[in-house]
């Protein structure tokens, strides 16, 4: 475990930049006084936005300068090739270089796999990375990959997302043999799609707290700790979820707008709705890891605020005082010596 | 279109039985004048359940007797080949013998699948039928197939989901040219897995209202009228946004039993809140549509209670009074002729 965790954060990225970025930092360094921040990007921009926020460059808040920009909208290959001085290629190089443990970034998905996966390299016996979230369920949260890095996942990559899904969330939650569960349309044995099919018996001859079919819901319920599931599944599941939430939401607000009294009723009822909407702020999960590479990169949202943003620096101090890209790599060492 | 449509009711089928199915018929009459219901099994049970809710036989609500019950866990094999005189079977040939124009049963999905597809027969043109719903949207309602009738589509079959999902939609929406969209992780064309690339020309050289790849949550924003899938993604899809929406309703009952305040803030909020829950009540959404058949079967969630039981009885009149195989089978030989 690193003494105090130093986080390089790529300040220019997200859809807004600084001024949520740095904004964040500030926050997150008031919380915590045991962590480092390192600013990544335009000096000047960062600089502007901190004198903005009161806010001076220490040993614990520091800022590197970094020339380039790598657009929301921009090509991974190009930005890869063409951007070596952006602010997330050069957060990632700091991990790399062994002066941060974590990099955050709320730029550009393709770009920041590429990147990072270009940098970092792949953890010995891991075919593809996976992005890992952590979602709310009824009884405290679930942890869910992959969610986009990968289609047409085989069995032998499903049952890689297992492992490093259960290592991560055993050394992140404290908790010694997480439920697993692999996301499929029927509890019975004869259900599920070809892979999903192939991936049970590996799942069922591990030392994996393997659970055995999960549905769609029981990502909310509490019964599972880590769901398992191709990412064009777990991408469709997880917007499928966001999309009914916001109608759910939208709904609630048009009732309590309906006319006078009910905006009255609204009006009491405030409290009661605050505390309820801070419960299924889907801010409070903000940060995806990007799973099986040497070091951390966390994912933000793009349009993250200052108060996401710092959930997602949160995840990636997390996983570097638990060291997580470690210890996926000795539970893997071990299982590759068994082969 | 049928003079007054004449609805099978497998009255033994679902969690409860001829409780909720017989007295869902009744509410269904009180509403519906033009309609005739056939309550179909145990003829004691049903006039048992008759008598306690004071309803009488007659030429709008007959009963006829089958002598056989497919359980809830029964393989669907099995029970094609030897349950001849079940509820769910006599309801499905009552269909095919022109004595009724459609069938609702809340009895085994399996089963119903498997004996609605040997004896209705599929439409020529199709080669797996596909089981859609409606689900409501910011805007109205969304319609959404296939939800779990196959795994691993292959691109023609979700081409041929796409084709029975918009003829659907236009027909009982009455909607000229539904926007019909393919359900994917991103809207670029190179994303998705190799079905979904691989259906996207099909589509895009159709004379559908294809309005390109969409995203979970574009379901519920109403940005699209008829979402094509997969079954292995629509059913997991669906499962997480109930899941999701069960945990929110949790949170929301959890807040307002907080302390004796909330509970008081609670009640005065009740009529709010009260619409609201009906809005998002999914029981309104129930009564799935097995698409594909040359006639109509229209599949109840098995804990059905009588409201919702009731709205599976409408979708099988709405779809009768439309004729919906028949639009289908006629929109699939213009397709079929100019190949």
């Amino acid at each position: 475990m690193p003494e105090s965790p130093i986080i390089a954060i790529d300040a220019m990225g997200g859809d807004i930049g600084p001024e949520v970025t740095v904004a964040a930092a500030g926050r997150i360094l008031k919380q915590r006084q045991d962590v480092k921040l390192i600013l990544v990007g335009l000096e000047d921009k960062i600089k502007a936005e901190l004198s903005r926020l009161n806010l001076q460059t220490s040993d614990r808040l520091m800022i590197h300068h970094a020339s380039e920009l790598v657009g929301m909208a921009e090509a991974p290959a190009l930005a890869l090739r063409k951007k070596k001085d952006s602010s997330m290629r050069v957060a990632i190089n700091l991990v790399n270089e062994g002066k941060a443990n974590a990099a955050v970034s709320a730029g550009n998905t393709g770009a920041l796999m590429a990147t990072a996966k270009f940098v970092y390299k792949t953890l010995p016996g891991i075919d593809r990375p996976a992005i890992m979230t952590t979602l709310p369920n009824t009884k405290g949260h679930t942890h869910m990959l992959d969610l986009g890095a990968n289609v047409d996942s085989s069995a032998e990559s499903l049952f890689q997302f297992a492992v490093m899904g259960s290592v991560t969330a055993s050394a992140v939650d404290n908790v010694e043999n997480p439920r697993v569960g692999l996301l499929n349309v029927g509890a019975e044995s004869m259900k599920g799609n070809a892979q999903v099919k192939a991936a049970e018996p590996l799942l069922q001859n591990s030392d994996l707290n393997y659970i055995g079919f999960v549905e769609g819901d029981d990502i909310y319920n509490g019964s599972v700790d880590v769901v398992v599931c191709d990412g064009f599944v777990g991408n469709v599941s997880l917007k499928s979820a966001e999309g009914v939430a916001k109608m759910i939401g939208h709904f609630m607000k048009q009732e309590f707008k309906r006319n006078l009294l009910t905006k009255v009723i609204g009006l009491i009822a405030m409290p009661v709705l605050k505390s309820f909407k801070q419960r299924v702020d889907h801010r409070r999960y903000n940060g995806a890891s990007l799973l099986g590479l040497k070091q951390i990169i966390i994912k933000s949202h793009g349009g993250a605020d200052e108060y996401a943003f710092g959930n997602a620096i949160n995840v990636a101090i997390l996983e570097a005082e638990k060291s997580v890209p470690q210890c996926i790599e000795s539970h893997l060492g071990d299982l590759l010596q068994n082969k």
